[in-house]
């Protein structure tokens, strides 16, 4: 976990008081289910099989146990509709810039245009980024998510660069 | 620094035998002057000013530090020609997996072309990550630097994302 982050932080969405919170152990099965709920991702494997619950339960242990990392979850009216994980990463480039990656951002899609992406987006740049000493905020969206990458040029950032993913096979 | 990594790795190029290897501080330097020769990167301010030269040190030092991060030098006939940086980030996409991040590659410009890079890159896809249990390799280019992409590309990799980034002013 980033210990820094200012969390909880509670906030208001169209559909009414939100929280977004760190994820616990018990919030896996929900991270999941959020992941398996987008097209592109069901496309890579995230399908919400029982077979793979092991695997993500242990990555979400590794990501709250890492002091670089966290993984975060918006709580609304006691369900989890919304996550996405943080790193800090430190920098030599941009004069030693410590930069946010930000990673795996899901909002239940049917709770979209809600204003709950663009309310966890400010509070990543204008509170979580801040805290952490971080001056970037950093993220790729896929190439076909081109409603996501208008979202993200709201928010003012600059779609740069083009990501590159190579799959390596375990050892 | 990542202490699975296999390094010193020694290798061949064009240009005669080279050795990837962690940073130290005595590297400092040298890297900053493999960042500031590139123009792409001296638009973003590393221009390898004086004034700078504390803030790289501190960023050194904070990645070499850092479990999850490691700073690399290539060294060829004694001097450092070329520098990455590596970062091992755990995610619950992709079934859980553990991703490795590249950053701020760069060879000296007069020496591209010497097969230092592909050698570099073929070491992160076959040694670092399958060392550290990651199973995706992800780095972002800048969109004007279209022989890197051509570079990524006869490696493997797939341009399937776009790269956004914010920057954020410091508290």
């Amino acid at each position: 976990m980033l210990a820094a982050l200012p969390l909880p932080h509670p906030f208001d969405s169209r559909l009414g008081g939100a929280v977004l919170r760190r994820a616990t152990a018990h919030d896996t099965d929900a991270v999941i289910t959020l992941l398996s709920d987008d097209p592109i991702s069901a496309a890579r494997g995230d399908v919400a099989s029982d077979g793979d619950r092991d695997a993500y339960a242990s990555a979400a242990r590794q990501i709250l146990e890492d002091p670089s990392n966290d993984l975060l979850v918006v709580e609304l009216d006691g369900d989890v509709v919304g996550t996405l994980q943080l790193t800090s990463i430190p920098g030599m480039a941009r004069r030693g810039a410590r930069r946010l990656l930000v990673e795996a951002v899901r909002v239940r899609s049917t709770l979209r245009s809600s204003g709950i992406g663009s309310s966890v987006m400010r509070w990543v740049a204008d509170e979580a980024a801040p805290a952490l000493g971080a001056t970037i905020v950093q993220l790729t969206s896929d190439a076909a998510r081109t409603d996501a990458h208008r979202f993200y040029e709201r928010l003012g950032y600059a779609g740069s660069h083009r990501g590159f993913k190579l799959t390596v096979a375990p050892r």
